[in-house]
């Protein structure tokens, strides 16, 4: 067959990043997804920081293989427009503020009477209900009220923001998660579904294995650096002569393979290092033996070589070597697409992150200009063009 | 109908966490979840640390619901129990290291000949081919290697790990969507499916919105502390009285507000601040303005100051005050389950953080003690019991 959802319409009214993350999966998997889009300038994220062309980077990255049509929803036409669109719509994903689709007309009371079996799924930053509904939300407040910002960092560091809009994206994902359940919800029943997603909620899920366990033994979380649960000081990053590795070493069989290794054998037989726990209590002196004997080569000489021996090690890479390496293109993370009149003539976004033997997820075309398709998509609806 | 998994059967190989979170999704939406363990310890997150208990909570958190069958995977007999199970099964989830399910006699050209249209999803953290496949992948590896490390902290500060298993969570989540259009997929054609997931290209899909416009304009991301994407010194973290608070003020009027609100109207008149760009210029004495004028209340009374007049502001919360939020009732974000002869008679599970208006997710058991369902599940399969 072709893509899951092939002959899938979802009408997309969100802008920025969760909501259109969200239809980007959708997309991914072969929906026809339409933004509907202000006549006035659009989706904010097609212009960004001083890049004004209305097709920034950001915006490309996650709305190419979309279709825009252009509709002022305060408008009789613009909103009739719309109607008739819904109508035809599998699917509806909105991320205004509590309320806004409501006073637009355009409410899941509404669309039910247009269309009784559509999904109708709301994004918004606390939900749709509850003393929370209209606090502001970007990224940046909800790293901070969900707690999240308090877990990363040392112990006497103040609290860091993940750098990049980590509950944007895990929402987008958790709101197609949602949708995608109720579309195969929809086959098996024949049944439409509303859906409240919140930043907040998926901030919340995204910590579960934080979350749940305090939920469970009540322990407060503490910040604990660049170690891993285990705590063992050879689960860290480390600097080299140049760059920093991360080491997984805990175990004791570990630990002795990584002295070696790094030719300090002679911290086995140490009696500070002698088992998980007084290694521990002697963190301190132990990192400082375990980075003199790392400073003879560069993180990039360690990671086979301590990998070779069941060590795990991973280079602290950034992103221009990250995105160079060749297991990019081996499983297809990156799409090319064909983008006529862009500067740049072709671009690539990324994948979905995962592979299918069969019908694999992708998207052949470009992000859609403002109102690039208001009038295929009027004649598809039976509509004059304005 | 009942919930949309209902009726769809998992059998589940994985162990410790994203392949477990992956399923803990399927089970929410309702999956008969089998958790095919060894009869020696089973899940090595049943133990953790201290607690050798069986029943650690960072097991609890992500097992709940399911079932477990303690089978030895190396003797005949429980090779041909796995077979029998694997025949009645939808689903199999495995994220062992590349080729170890091939060596169990259990690779997906089995499962496909026992049961011609399986769904079969394995989990690894490179992937199941290519040059990086045998690599170790812990998070804090993965988050070494892909990049995300290098994203979080001060422009002058060395990496940082974000400080809980990140990766693994949204591996897991993106697994979950993947079986879930596997199982739409099904629906639709009655196909099975082979998915193929790999925890370093979660990690780069989880940067989207930094790696994907990377991928257009070449642009190193370079780290930027708590400041917003705007860079505006106005959209960052600061400590209050009592407690930090993370302000979103990026436009003028926001900026004009803020001023108003924490008694600084002076700064409004100020050259030094007049527009965007001269404040970006001007950051560091701006932000110790803002500091002082933060400095006469604590976080939590600014919060609803700065919101009432629509600066968009947010406490940096830790977990226990998130937790202790009714917002986590009213949202249905807990699940309590009750649970005979465990330390506590009944724990309390995080829901799949959304909602939905027919059919919710959720789960009702307690997680399984090992092999506790070997019994029944032998029943079921009309095997005798060992």
């Amino acid at each position: 067959m072709s893509k899951v959802l092939s002959g899938i319409r979802i009408a997309d009214f969100t802008h920025v990043l969760s909501g259109p993350i969200a239809t980007h999966f959708l997309c991914l998997m072969g929906a026809d997804v339409i933004k509907i889009e202000s006549p006035e300038g659009g989706d904010t994220m097609r212009n960004y920081g001083t890049d004004q062309s209305g097709m920034a980077p950001p915006f490309i990255a996650v709305n190419a293989g979309k279709r825009s049509i252009a509709l002022d929803l305060k408008s009789e036409a613009g909103l009739e427009s719309a109607r008739r669109l819904l109508a035809t719509c599998d699917v509806v994903v909105e991320n205004f503020r509590p309320g806004v689709m409501d006073r637009l007309g355009l409410s899941h009371e509404t669309c039910r009477k247009l269309n009784p079996n559509i999904i109708y799924c709301s994004i918004s930053g606390y939900g749709q209900f509850g003393e929370l509904r209209n606090n502001p939300a970007i990224d940046q407040i909800i790293q901070s009220t969900s707690g999240l910002m308090s877990l990363t960092g040392e112990p006497s560091t103040p609290p860091i923001r993940i750098g990049f809009p980590v509950v944007d994206t895990f929402t987008g994902l958790l709101a197609a998660f949602a949708i995608m359940s109720s579309l195969l919800r929809r086959e098996r029943s024949g049944e439409g579904q509303y859906i409240d997603v919140a930043m907040f909620d998926a901030a919340l899920v995204m910590m579960i294995s934080i979350l749940g366990p305090y939920l469970i033994n009540g322990i407060k979380p503490e910040k604990q650096g660049n170690r891993g649960f285990s705590m063992s000081p050879t689960a860290d990053t480390f600097p080299t002569k140049q760059g920093s590795i991360t080491l997984g070493a805990v175990r004791q069989e570990q630990f002795e393979r990584l002295c070696k290794a790094i030719g300090r054998p002679d911290l086995i037989a140490d009696p500070r290092y002698a088992d998980r726990k007084s290694r521990i209590e002697n963190a301190g002196s132990l990192r400082e033996s375990v980075i003199e004997g790392l400073a003879s080569r560069t993180a990039e000489e360690w990671e086979p070589l301590l990998n070779a021996v069941s060590v795990a090690a991973g280079v602290v890479r950034e992103i221009p070597d990250v995105a160079a390496q060749s297991h990019l293109t081996d499983r297809h993370l990156k799409l090319p697409v064909a983008f006529p009149g862009f500067s740049l003539e072709q671009v690539e976004v990324l994948n979905a992150g995962f592979l299918f033997a069969q019908d694999a997820p992708g998207i052949d075309r470009p992000p859609p200009r403002l109102g690039e398709h208001t009038e295929e998509i009027m004649r598809e609806l039976d509509m004059p063009t304005v």
